[in-house]
């Protein structure tokens, strides 16, 4: 059987990253969501091992220890880390696992699992980035300039191309999101080499 | 009528680019060559409108007054360049266009048809492109190390990202075509914004 392969994708701010996650997801059977774990209290209406696999200090520092993550991050004193058990057992299995995460994590899990397919989604500018965190009209104007900030930061970082397998400027949604697919789908056929 | 595309594809020596091209070519009937203007003469088995357009010095001066070209160059006293005119019949007829050209060439057609698509392919790495350059084993050492360092300079400017909207890692070749196929087809899909 073939196995399945982990796609790690990161994005910045006003790409659409989560919807676009949502649709791979739905669309694709065969493609599976890493879930991470955390050391954080579950919100109402989030599930464990669906949203997070919520576990103690302990625990996380145990799977920690036996390197079982294949990153993790201290987030104000809270843990996250995605387990490598899990992508492990769906790969085996045949079924593609979709890791959405910063560069930052994209780095580290370039180091433990360096055969995953690494994509990075960038806006055409930071104009165009600048108009898409406005127009969501959900937040005040202190809170699009402080996301922009953020998303200038992370842009830079997107940057760094020895990282990424495919890099997609977002200039027009339904296009990225065929692309991404196609990648999904090309990278499915690759014979392992 | 839909309207067709310019799709600009640069990419590094060693990337099976031309390969590539002939592959894309042959398979996607709706896409043509961009067919260059040269002053040089046809060497032999060259035909005059499919390997180039064969122009004398005056005429080339004379398009290149006129606005003509997407761009041009100068090389070694002869002349290169892409009809604008050319790649306007297609698209206007609904054909896409393909032009496989070096990143100095695409800079110049960012300027002049900023709509178009940039598609750049780039090696793994400067190790592996070493290996894939020794691997045709048609070329002397010197030749291979000439090679190398055109490569490694063109590959420092494939990096300006400002320029391109695709940017492909060629790990594989099989699969860096099917995700070039798959973004002509996503591309021919969007509706025009």
């Amino acid at each position: 059987m073939r196995k399945g392969r982990l796609f790690v994708i990161s994005a910045s701010s006003g790409t659409g990253k989560t919807t676009l996650a949502h649709e791979l997801l739905k669309e694709d059977k065969n493609l599976v969501a890493s879930v991470s774990c955390t050391t954080r209290p579950p919100r109402p209406k989030e599930q464990n091992g669906k949203d997070y696999y919520f576990v103690s200090k302990e625990e996380f520092t145990n799977i920690k220890k036996k390197k079982g993550f294949l990153e993790w991050a201290n987030v104000f004193g809270r843990y996250y880390g995605t387990p490598k058990k899990q992508v492990e057992k769906h790969t085996r299995r045949g079924r593609d696992v979709l890791l959405l995460i910063d560069v930052q994590g994209a780095k580290k899990v370039k180091k433990t699992k360096p055969d995953a397919v690494f994509i990075f989604l960038v806006p055409p500018s930071k104009e165009e980035l600048k108009r898409r965190l406005r127009k969501r009209g959900t937040e005040s104007k202190q809170e699009i300039n402080k996301r922009f900030h953020v998303a200038t930061r992370e842009l830079k970082e997107l940057n760094d191309l020895k990282l990424c397998d495919y890099r997609i400027v977002n200039r027009y949604i339904p296009t990225a999101r065929e692309v991404l697919k196609s990648i999904i789908r090309a990278e499915r056929l690759q014979v392992s080499t």
